[in-house]
């Protein structure tokens, strides 16, 4: 068997998100398909991370074996040929293999995009979460240094989130401005369902001053999603890089 | 009579370009429509440039006049209340009686981006004029400087346009690199139909080594527009900027 792991980017808006779900149409479906087409073996292929509905990635990870060996370049091509045009693979290498794409994942980069102007430019609907009201980028940038570290998520994770474990640890976490685009960055060695789009949805909050910089501790330590602010919507949310 | 400037961006890729024409849906047409759904006033919309089908705009200026005085900021968000996503009305000003948004044009800014790497990312598609091949860059750019001036452009008019005087006068005309996005920049007094883009599909055959840097200045001389390269595709192509 060779293993072969895959560069990914894709437009989420269309798809039910990473994970194979039944009558949804889902990115790991697609390129599944795509890879049965080009080869007539059914893969088991295995993403670094579920993205959600709607949600983006410029930097997805997968694996799968396949029988055959293919020359990398001319998989590439042919897998860009069958896919559609929102989903590319930008990279196919030959993985060991031990290697495994999801258990493998030291560190991953998410960024959440939001416009924050009255008027959202035509060419960035469905890449940003537009947001007309100006917002404190200081006290959301206090917010998002208060989660760095290796600390207990539960209060920013969905409720129906059932992990045992619902540590996880933070290496980097904070916002960017360029122009009227405020980026939120974060990188942590996994992410709980819903984390980043409930944390943003609380900076979102901290910004409006509807919450202090010191309620994310607060929230942290109740581990109540409840007290957290709003998921905000998937189309400002990428998965940028994975490390392993 | 109250005489208005507005600052438009749009999407081309769903328009039939921005002038108004029978049976299609154009730029010029859906935002005249939505000024009257507002104010019941059928205005006379006049454009600072004709952009085709296809092509975009970031700064596209245009006029018009109504009966009533509307509040500027109100008038804006009525019409991006009414207006398709993919055109947004970005400022609205009051104008000078003799304010003409084609007439007292004295220089615009257009763009075109090429994405030149093998794999176009899926966020560029509709957005840029993809090119695997790689290009020669400083050929493109020795081409591109070769039009600034005063010139016969008949040699990269549309064969149809028959307008009386060709001469246009070039202030800018260079090419920008921004890792795997090439951009042509070009400024002038006024552009013939498909300059820019028969313009770019030239210095594309240039930067493949079809043609050289000096082919541009004979084709130029030649006023022939079977010398020069084909219209680059309109994807690319932006409306950047008009100056009064």
């Amino acid at each position: 068997m060779n293993k072969y792991k895959i560069l990914v980017q894709y437009m989420g808006t269309k798809y039910s998100g990473w994970q194979i779900q039944k009558d949804q149409t889902t990115v790991q479906g697609v390129i599944r398909d795509a890879i049965y087409q080009l080869t007539g073996e059914t893969v088991s292929l295995v993403g670094a991370g579920r993205t959600d509905s709607g949600v983006h990635a410029l930097g997805q990870i997968a694996h799968f074996k396949l029988e055959r060996k293919l020359l990398l370049d001319k998989l590439r091509r042919s897998l860009n040929g069958v896919l559609p045009w929102d989903i590319r693979i930008m990279r196919v290498n030959l993985a060991t293999e031990t290697f495994h794409a999801q258990r493998n994942a030291l560190r991953k980069r998410y960024e959440y995009r939001i416009f924050n102007a009255e008027v959202l430019p035509p060419f960035l609907r469905g890449y940003v979460y537009h947001l007309p009201r100006v917002l404190d980028l200081e006290v959301m940038q206090a917010a998002a240094s208060n989660l760095i570290g290796s600390r207990d998520f539960k209060g920013f994770a969905a409720k129906a989130s059932r992990v045992k474990d619902p540590t996880r640890e933070i290496f980097l976490s904070k916002i960017l401005k360029k122009g009227r685009q405020i980026t939120y960055q974060v990188e942590g060695n996994g992410f709980l369902h819903h984390m980043v789009r409930n944390i943003v949805g609380t900076l979102v909050e901290v910004g409006r001053n509807q919450k202090s910089a010191s309620d994310i501790v607060r929230i942290l330590q109740s581990r109540d999603r409840q007290l957290a602010g709003p998921t905000a919507p998937p189309q400002g949310l990428y998965l940028m890089k994975v490390w392993y």
